[in-house]
């Protein structure tokens, strides 16, 4: 018996095993690791010299190399494919399902993509043709023309058959599309209605006819979110004209919300995200990423100096208020992360509306009061340590209330805002709030030291 | 036609045609709202007071309600529930799936329990039973009984009629499972591979014995990941002999990838995860999670304290330099948090794994040096525009690319280096490796400048 194991083989191992196989010539170990390792062989395979891909390819046959190349990104796809020859590339393509053989086809060079179409089969090439035209991170980029589709007129006993006809080609048989001699569609019916459906009975009798429907220029994002909240195996895709042009799959769109949400992720740790998997990608793109963010939160945060430089006379008062400056200005910028973190989750799963900004804004303020003053009493505690003198304690515990409520507050505030006014809010980065509560953070505590000692 | 729209209509606007609905007894308009804004409806319902809770029951009838409250995270809906009579919560109960009905009174008080199990048909409440034993987050918690399963003599046939005759309960019938009179588990077919086999063919000619299967007791995240991998439907759980006990679908696991990814989020955020979506946490609740890692990096992060009245005479001296000590060890901290949500991801992904980490090292020292030096020319722009002069300047520039440098060196090793130990990465947050470079770039910096100042 097989059990899925927490560290899956590395890649370098499954690569020993590729190399093993293909010496000897042994195709059933290589299936073997298709079934169970689907991505690291993958992974293996867009690591190989150019000419034990062609080997490769030679041996096992182009279909078993479409399955393989499928599980990579589409640049690395397109990668292995520009080490075969192209007729070999386009076999390869034919074997994909004409969605992911577009988006592959999109990251080629764009002067081998006419070479590689016109190698391939002309109903092939044709569907892949009618893909290129949509964006790839839209409905019709996403979707494939492979569905079931029948007339409302025929019966259940003959819907199955016809879906028997088309099961070998089809992306999912699960469900049935019911069109119009114009291609409208006007219904749906899952393979379970039809098993369920009493002999006799038409298609029009049994379909549903409230479909749910996404036009083809509907962006990834939208898709991703509809999927999550329905859990749909599949959508069909219409055009303006209510005329059905393909669906989308669930797995599909897991791969989408995972690529989506890595994003989400990289924005909020405040890099630009990458286009390619972090291994994948070079080491200039990785800065690039990077830098951009870095230079514009330098240039914002270089104000923090203009404010130290500002009190430069209290600091050569009471050189122990820059003792605590590190320490206000991380726990601001923690807060502001533990905030912001937690509400762009939040939004992006639908749970948090642009309707409860006053919700968030009170349980912000509310738990913001909490923290702070938990936060104030460990300062407090923290400058008698330091033995500072109970003033500049004072000024610290202070400080710190403020500085964790106004993190808290306008970290929750800020994404809802931005949403508001039509700007991604994903921009706000934890290290974008951390560099804002720096700045103003100085300010409140040495206003507050002023304050409490009368400088 | 109808269009998804990028912002559903809100909360409040759902509760609010739910109230006129009620007050119409429309049950149409209910049936509308739940097909087409489901999560929004359970989030309505759940905000009703107590009586509209019981009146609504009344006028849908518990089939319905059971189908709105499903779409509540567990707590919620197990709140609902205690809103309402023993028996009709009992019957809302029933109508559930069991695998969701389980999570629901695992979320109960375990006083009314056993109350509401005996208000559950003795069939129903013994489904219940068995899964309770399972940790909700293992494939046992996860499971539904309601699966199809044949025996392996049976022709292509009588597996037809038999899934016909199971549909109508079964959670899935694109899966059939085969089994012995032990319930051993021998095998899979898809109901493609049934329409698509020859009549007359029995079920073990056509079954697939290469069955990938999980054990009853495997972790949810690690289900999650081989669901991603694979892109399945579903997939069995035995129990240590290989008997079968129940499924796992695709949708259920969506659920559990968005809750762990949420959750990693919201570690990397800084905050321990809450265990209920954030409008449904409590301001205490959410307090807590947040206060834990922020004292214990305060803590930490006091040392910052130490570190600069240890240079307080170099302080004194040359107070110019602590103009730049927010700017510097904000840059530090950004590039961690860059570094370190990357790769955390990149492993939740499954893309780097342990045998990547001399990858993972080469790549980031190079991505270091390039964003470092980079950042140095920022940095003694910034100082010479300050005019704090050449050897300050120097001194900060330096100090700015060996601060990057490191952040991105020990961002990248630590979360790999935590896997290795066996402890979860997701501890590395964003504002533990700020804290991490506050300091330790502090003691870069003074050190620098002593050396370049002749302090």
């Amino acid at each position: 018996m097989e059990e899925t194991q927490l560290e899956e083989p590395t890649t370098s191992e499954i690569a020993e095993r590729l190399r093993m196989a293909s010496d000897e010539r042994n195709v059933a170990v290589i299936d073997e690791l298709a079934s169970h390792h689907p991505r690291a062989l993958a992974e293996a395979v867009y690591r190989l010299p150019d000419e034990d891909v062609q080997a490769l390819a030679r041996l096992i046959g182009s279909g078993r190399l479409a399955e393989i190349v499928a599980e990579l990104d589409a640049a690395a796809a397109a990668e292995v494919l520009t080490r075969l020859s192209p007729p070999v590339a386009a076999d390869v393509l034919e074997e994909m399902a004409p969605d992911d053989a577009t988006d592959v086809i999109d990251e080629l060079p764009p002067a081998q993509v006419e070479g590689l179409l016109t190698e391939m089969t002309p109903a092939e090439a044709e569907d892949v043709r009618d893909l290129l035209v949509y964006p790839p991170d839209t409905a019709g980029g996403l979707m494939t023309p492979e569905y079931v589709a029948v007339r409302p007129h025929l019966t259940v006993e003959q819907a199955i058959a016809e879906i028997r006809r088309l099961a070998a080609d089809a992306e999912t048989i699960y469900y049935v599309y019911v069109v119009d001699d114009e291609h409208h569609l006007l219904g749906v019916l899952s393979l379970r209605n039809l098993l369920l459906a009493r002999p006799g009975q038409t298609v029009a009798n049994v379909m549903n006819t409230d479909v749910r429907r996404v036009t083809v220029d509907t962006d990834q994002e939208e898709l991703a979110r509809t999927f999550q909240e329905h859990n749909f195996l599949a959508l069909p895709v219409v055009d303006a004209e209510n005329r059905l042009l393909g669906i989308i799959t669930a797995d599909d769109v897991a791969d989408v919300i995972q690529e989506e949400t890595t994003e989400d992720i990289e924005r909020l740790g405040g890099s630009e995200p990458l286009e390619e998997p972090y291994l994948h990608a070079s080491v200039v793109d990785v800065a690039r990423k990077r830098v951009g963010w870095l230079l514009l939160l330098f240039v914002a945060g270089a104000y923090t100096a203009t404010v130290m430089r500002y009190f430069a006379d209290e600091l050569q008062q009471v050189v122990a208020l820059t003792f605590f400056v590190p320490l206000l200005i991380g726990t601001g910028g923690n807060v502001g992360s533990q905030t912001v973190m937690t509400i762009i989750r939040a939004m992006a799963v639908g749970e948090v509306k642009l309707g409860d900004v006053l919700r968030v804004l009170g349980k912000e303020a509310r738990v913001g009061v909490l923290v702070g003053g938990l936060m104030a009493l460990a300062s407090y505690a923290r400058a008698w340590m330091l033995g500072v003198g109970p003033n500049v304690g004072l000024a610290v515990a202070i400080a710190t209330a403020s500085i964790v409520l106004w993190a808290a507050t306008v970290a929750a505030i800020l994404p809802l805002a931005l949403r508001r006014l039509g700007i991604d809010p994903a921009v706000v980065s934890a290290p974008f709030i951390s560099t804002l509560v720096d700045g103003t953070g100085l300010l409140i505590y040495f206003t507050v030291a002023r304050v409490v000692l009368g400088l």
